[in-house]
């Protein structure tokens, strides 16, 4: 394994710890609604976009335990997408990380209300003290992960990706929507070590640019994997952007442009950051990680 | 028209150009997506909760531009739970404030992912400078807002609303249900203006116990005018409780004991008021409209 195979899975069982204690445990009347928020969240993953979090507050020597919670909140707004993007109306998935669907799992009704309740609670340990002492920072935080997510962000990003089932497009507007759809929380992931570390507006600006090339290069790579890998090896439904007759950037490209263009911006996204010299290895190691991977 | 009755008018009217102002207008490829927030949140609608806010910060001398915005995001809370329990895996209702329902006007996807957008952009309002000088007063107003919402406050009673669509259940299991689904967004309304004053945490209590048994009778009288009401005056689905199998106040109660219950618990909302002296008549007013009211 590789130091940052290493690195992202050790990572990823610190922020499932967080997530384990941050999640109300599954009492009361209300069990069903806290199983299926613990379900989908605690379901495992690569935690990708908490390990930018926790890379890029790392840069500005955050305190750990603060940059813990921001990368739990992303993780939480990440869940909730997934599951929301999962139900019968939009994608409907079965299989996500290896397992059912929250819809096959509980129910439909209660996998909306599972996607909402997990939406609001990351809002809700942002806010909190615990996250960081200036509420400035915090309602920053707060401010910066509501337009990544929005409507102007993840959500107006997975609205196109439906309106375009079964239209012609181009890879502009594929670019687009993709920027939208995953680039914009993999932007704040990567930002909000500058917010936690209160660190000059052109150094966030620099993780700005890098994840806008490592968001897009990360979503090729989903693509060419979604075409060609196998549903064992990813744990979800393949072949699905095909079958719902949906433009990627393979079906536009091609297999061999696509992976091209994949690496190319992956190495301009790792150029991006040599204003902050040689502390942010682990970041370019992230970039070459994207796509190297194969699940 | 009582005075009453033209002070909610002219709050409600504000309010809708605030809303107005602040929902980005339906332009670009996601403009499905915004056309639909703009739908659900514009309908109209009493803005009981937003004249609760703006009430409860007249109490405490707050600049009416910063008690507008959490009105606003209020009012944006309020309209997502509607949309998303009016879907069809939920309460499958097709009327709503004399209109038709999101996903029946637009689809099942769209009013899923407005939900998603019109709850994220509340936080997104509250978090911004404009909602209060102190970014403390912004994060506590987040905190608490996100709180009364999620999993532990209002997606929690629409959960178990839905597991005891027929199930055997009793007048405690009601009420706890009904603080959570509709008591604890209007506990927050009414204790915002507390927190945008940030007035003592007694006061604060005061508004809270107000609010909780203002939001019971508020809903009794829900429940009256589902069994009782016409579908034309209430601009939504009526009978729809009965039909569910849903036990309400009024299926466990009956009719008379239920009314006599509500006009208890106004005058015990009133009375909680006493500690805050005279300039809590508009308060006093609310209380007495709720149960009067026809719609």
């Amino acid at each position: 394994m590789t130091d940052l195979a290493t690195a992202l899975n050790s990572a990823a069982e610190t922020v499932d710890a967080e997530l384990e204690a941050l999640l109300p445990s599954a009492e009361g009347s209300e069990s069903r609604l806290l199983s299926a928020m613990r379900y989908s969240a605690l379901a495992g993953g690569k935690r990708l976009r908490a390990f930018l979090v926790l890379s890029s507050a790392d840069l500005f020597k955050v305190d750990r335990r603060c940059a813990l919670r921001v990368a739990a909140a992303v993780e939480l707004v990440h869940t909730y997408s997934l599951v929301h993007d999962d139900l019968p109306a939009m994608d409907d998935g079965t299989l996500r990380r290896g397992l059912p669907t929250a819809h096959i799992e509980f129910d439909e009704a209660t996998a909306i209300l599972s996607g909402d309740a997990l939406l609001t609670l990351a809002f809700e340990i942002l806010a909190e003290e615990a996250t960081h002492a200036l509420a400035s920072v915090r309602c920053e935080l707060v401010r910066s992960l509501a337009a990544a997510a929005g409507c102007r962000g993840m959500v107006a990003g997975q609205t196109i990706d439906l309106d375009l089932e079964n239209m012609e497009t181009d890879i502009a507007t594929i670019t687009r929507l993709q920027q939208l759809k995953t680039g914009a929380l993999i932007a704040f992931s990567c930002e909000s070590g500058a917010i936690l570390g209160q660190a000059h507006g052109h150094l966030r600006r620099v993780l700005h640019a890098y994840a806008h090339d490592l968001g897009l290069a990360f979503q090729i790579v989903d693509d060419l994997l979604d075409a060609e890998g196998d549903a064992a090896e990813l744990g979800k439904t393949v072949g699905a952007d095909e079958e719902a007759g949906k433009a990627t950037f393979v079906s536009l490209m091609g297999v061999d442009r696509a992976r091209m263009q994949a690496r190319m911006l992956a190495d301009q996204a790792s150029s991006h950051l040599d204003p902050l010299g040689d502390r942010v290895e682990v970041l370019r190691d992230v970039a070459r990680f994207v796509i190297d991977r194969r699940a």
